[in-house]
């Protein structure tokens, strides 16, 4: 689907060789991937679609949306197989495929929880019980793995999702899902199979969130539909608590509380809000929609300018797993949750994708580095379903399976990492993320492989070795951490949208550089809870302290301003990380015995060294205080 | 009971005439006191009593101790008695006391929780039903209307109650009351009827806690014990959560986690332990425990170095209203409730007793002025039961009867305030408090007569009109908060006690000053909450901002060391306080548009005014943030 908006290279064309990332995505691809598979059996998710086949009631296992776990591993293991041949893996999924196949009913309509434990209520319960966005999830899946395979099998049912979805609505129910996931999940089966009418209901969904009550009136009359998502007492008082506010029903949590055209500001659960923004962006992509434009726009600035963590981390309350209030930012109490931090990478870039500017890409390589990769520990295993940026060391990353959406949700955003380092228009190829990869790009009609080595984070350096058929402009990202980037010694600047555009022909090699210093970083000044306080970053990677390497306890120490702030690589900690030694102060602690308050001026300070640590790689040793914003001295 | 311990000046000797002082107390005498007389009424405390007078059962009003209301304002009562003849309020007085008197079994047993209602349980629940308390308090009641009218109406009942309490404890039942209150009680009986018994009750009672395992036995049999505060459900939580941690019982909620002489840190429920603590100090006046005596500092000592509010509130956390650790000090989760503060003066009053030192005195001064008073809003009618110091606008006074415990205990200490400002040895007058007034001092066989003006805590300066029969030593308290003292313009010194002594012989008049400035005041390093933070004080006042005073959000605000802060009266603001105006710094709103992180040096900040009030007149105008600590720059 050609067209004037840049392209990402498909992930079968990309693969990762980078000294930072290749250890993640390969762990990825050969463990957690096959396990994830055994869980899908230990826990029951397959045994739902089995019983659903073999004509049971009852029995359904697991929570109301576990179908999508199925299908959140199908699309990561899919964007596996798209470079890798792995024919145990592909017999893997062709057999899930084959569950999934069989437990749809003729109508398309799947969803074993409904089809299980509540077979006369479906479609009921579009506030809480997730049949759209399982649903999606499954197309999603679907497509990914026709790309990656060629193979209609799972097309064919998500074909016939989509279908009975077209079916049902607006015809038989007029209304939008609780959870969004669906209206992207058709952008994306409209591209695959040119089915126009997969983006009309898209369209559909998102032009009816906030001018319909079908959410408002399914709250008011909870008592008489469908699941355990309103009656059992423990998700009913959680439901309530994110629908209303002093007892009035908002949509807000739902991005029901207006049309998309007249949202201010983004609101409600995070994660839902990613998945809304990014289909009506992706829709643009085929619609002249300028006003969803604007309010996209809008929506994007008020996340990245009033709502977001230093780190890319999106959500201040848990209470909802939600955005709360413009600048509204508590550290230790920060929600920031895995799952948000993705959906934010999946809106960004496709903002990217409609309007090609750097700083979306400075963001994602933001989350990535940050508040997505914090969610996962050192060795996979381990996740954080909310961040936190500040803990006095009761915070940890729990199992696998303790933690539902997010151990999937990563596993495919490792296994497409592809997608975001490179993407094309007819005559540009653009150089989002300097992470080491070997690509081949379409550039209109020709092809340029591009053979990319880079020292990131640890240092600022990257190689592109570029073979084009002709003359080919590439726009290398000029990182917004940088003040000084040099291609083959000389300084670039960059250009209006954010990249520096260079011309190569043939094969050309281009030695980049970035200065990379450490910076002190403050916060607006309407954020409370930075008040006072600095972050303190270098290259793409906010760092915090932990206690395991520091003497005081972490409010003692101040960061004077230019404090000198050393860094060196160790590549026995963390599983080598540049670590930062920084000369800050500390209260004296002469004169204080046997007294609680002194008057100031009969105080002093001394110095102290302040170690930081990369953020993503906190939590990884013994149990401890952290902290990412340190006062400012 | 002569000794070599100064002894506090009687109630009936010493009349407040002081500019800050006399209005609070007046306003107590006059309007809260009667007020509270019919809150008795109509709360149901008196008709308890009248129930039991006519034989029936069932029917009780209020919480398990609800008597002890009635006797708290006989007490609060019996001090306005003291020095006024009111008629009227005796009358009122005499009528409780002879429901009282009417209520009380022939056993001398007398609680209408217990008569009312679970007749059969009675000293089944030590740690939670409060016989014990009440009692205690109908003790402290009857001791304070025999002094101040001579009637032994009360007394009378109160001797029944504790030769009661003499045989039950510990023939019957060996064992402490989960809340202390009963010993100290009983202390004060024994020196107004010489009963050596009482001593020994309130001994056994002392010595006893944390030996025994009847608290321990209680609650793990406590579906077969007594009362509701076992069995009702939210009750049942709150104890559970209060004795428990880790699921293995603990004593220290109730003090009882070793032998006084053994504990180390002054822990639990912060009222319990100053009443416990107030009268094992107290006991020390008869009997020599050089082991308490050692204990007794240790733990004074650990409150007022590592577990104190800079207002003198104590206590950390809501949850069991108790100590936590160490130099814990939350601001915004403060508890430091009204009662503890009462508590607080109760037993450090008695330390200076014990061992007459300036610093016990400071400490009163200092919860006077701050943790006690802020309990109260300007107007007496509405109060706080915890006292935050930080706030974002959501924590404010209630009314009376809301907060069940509290506005009692503010009556007694507003009624009885007199009796901290003077004590006297056979040689010395101890000149505690400069607050206005007029007090006749017993000094040996001689009586010296004392008229003070004082102009605190708005100006630094006071005037003693002494007139004495001959020689008589005036030791004046040096504050802790002044730089210097002057007696008749020439500066004084501290001797080791804290205090200045000056002769005088006659009549004399010295006119006293003190050097009062502000003062910015940091907290030990080891307290996170306050770290890079100062306090503001003047006097005995501690200070703090308010939103309604000041444009910016507080915690933008930082106070450079050595700002110039000026203090001005207004004789309008919030009934005429002294407030401050300091030229602190806010962060430049330069630069800001569009950004939400910049580094810090493209950052800068522009000075700004920052108004403080006192603390204790906080939350009297229109709801706002309040901070104690602020930013230091």
């Amino acid at each position: 689907m050609a067209n004037a908006h840049p392209t990402p290279v498909d992930v079968a064309d990309v693969a990762i060789d980078d000294d930072f990332w290749s250890p993640w995505v390969e762990r990825n691809r050969e463990e957690i991937i096959a396990y994830q598979y055994e869980q899908l059996e230990e826990s029951g998710t397959l045994e739902n679609f089995r019983r659903v086949i073999d004509g049971k009631s009852g029995g359904f296992q697991g929570m109301w949306f576990q179908d999508s776990d199925a299908y959140k591993w199908i699309e990561a293991a899919s964007y596996v197989l798209a470079s890798d041949d792995d024919p145990e893996l592909e017999g893997w999924v062709d057999e899930v495929i084959e569950l999934i196949a069989g437990a749809q009913e003729e109508s398309g309509y799947i969803d074993t929880y409904f089809q299980l434990k509540e077979s006369e209520q479906r479609w009921t319960n579009l506030n809480m019980l997730h049949e759209l966005y399982c649903m999606g999830h499954l197309i999603e899946a679907a497509v990914a793995h026709y790309e990656a395979t060629g193979k209609e099998t799972l097309l064919d049912v998500a074909r016939g999702v989509a279908d009975h979805v077209d079916e049902v609505f607006p015809e038989e129910i007029d209304g939008v899902p609780g959870h969004e996931e669906i209206e992207l999940a058709l952008v994306r089966l409209a591209r695959v199979t040119d089915e126009e009418r997969y983006l009309d209901l898209a369209a559909y969904f998102v032009e009816l969130r906030g001018r319909d009550d079908r959410l408002q009136w399914e709250f008011e009359h909870a008592d008489e539909i469908a699941g355990d998502g309103w009656r059992e007492g423990s998700l009913i008082e959680a439901a309530r608590g994110a629908f209303y506010e002093d007892d009035e029903y908002v949509g807000s949590y739902a991005q029901a509380q207006a049309p998309l055209v007249d949202q201010e500001a983004v609101e409600g659960h995070s994660v839902r809000a990613m998945y809304f923004y990014a289909a009506a962006t992706d829709l643009l992509h085929e619609r002249d929609e300028p006003e969803w434009g604007a309010a996209l726009d809008r929506l994007w600035e008020n996340m990245t300018q009033k709502r977001m963590y230093v780190t890319g981390g999106i959500g201040s309350t848990e209470h909802g797993e939600r955005f709360t209030e413009d600048y509204h930012l508590p550290n230790d109490t920060s929600y920031a949750e895995t799952c948000a931090a993705i959906g934010s990478v999946f809106w960004t870039q496709r903002m990217f994708e409609r309007s090609p500017d750097a700083k979306y890409a400075d963001l994602i390589e933001r989350t990535l580095y940050n508040g997505f990769l914090v969610g996962v520990s050192l060795d996979g295993r381990e996740y954080f379903y909310d961040n936190r940026l500040a803990s006095d060391g009761d915070h940890h990353r729990t199992g696998w399976f303790q933690c539902a959406c997010c151990p999937p949700n990563a596993a495919r955003l490792f296994a497409s990492l592809g997608r975001y380092l490179y993407a094309s228009t007819d005559e540009t190829v653009y150089v989002n993320q300097y992470i080491g990869s070997e690509a081949t790009v379409e550039v209109g009609a020709e092809t340029v492989d591009i053979e990319q080595d880079s020292t990131l984070p640890w240092e600022g350096s990257a190689t592109l070795d570029v073979a084009a058929d002709g003359e080919v402009t590439l726009a290398l990202r000029v990182p917004e951490w940088t003040d000084e980037m040099t291609v083959d010694g000389d300084a670039v600047t960059a250009d209006e949208d954010g990249y520096a555009h260079v011309t190569v022909s043939g094969e050309e090699t281009l030695d980049l550089a970035f200065e990379q210093s450490v910076e002190q970083v403050v916060a607006h000044p309407q954020v409370a809870a930075d008040a006072g306080k600095v972050a303190v970053t270098r290259g793409p990677l906010v760092y915090c302290a932990e206690a395991v390497d520091n003497d005081r306890p972490l409010d003692q120490y101040a960061l004077p301003a230019g404090a000198d702030i050393a860094a060196s690589h160790d590549p026995d900690l963390l599983d080598g990380v540049t670590s930062l030694e920084a000369d800050a102060e500390v209260p004296s602690s002469d004169g204080w015995e046997g007294s609680l308050y002194r008057p100031r001026e009969e105080t002093g300070t001394e110095s102290a060294s302040l170690t930081f640590v990369p953020y993503y790689a906190w939590d990884n040793r013994e149990d401890g205080a952290m902290r990412v914003w340190i006062r400012a001295a």
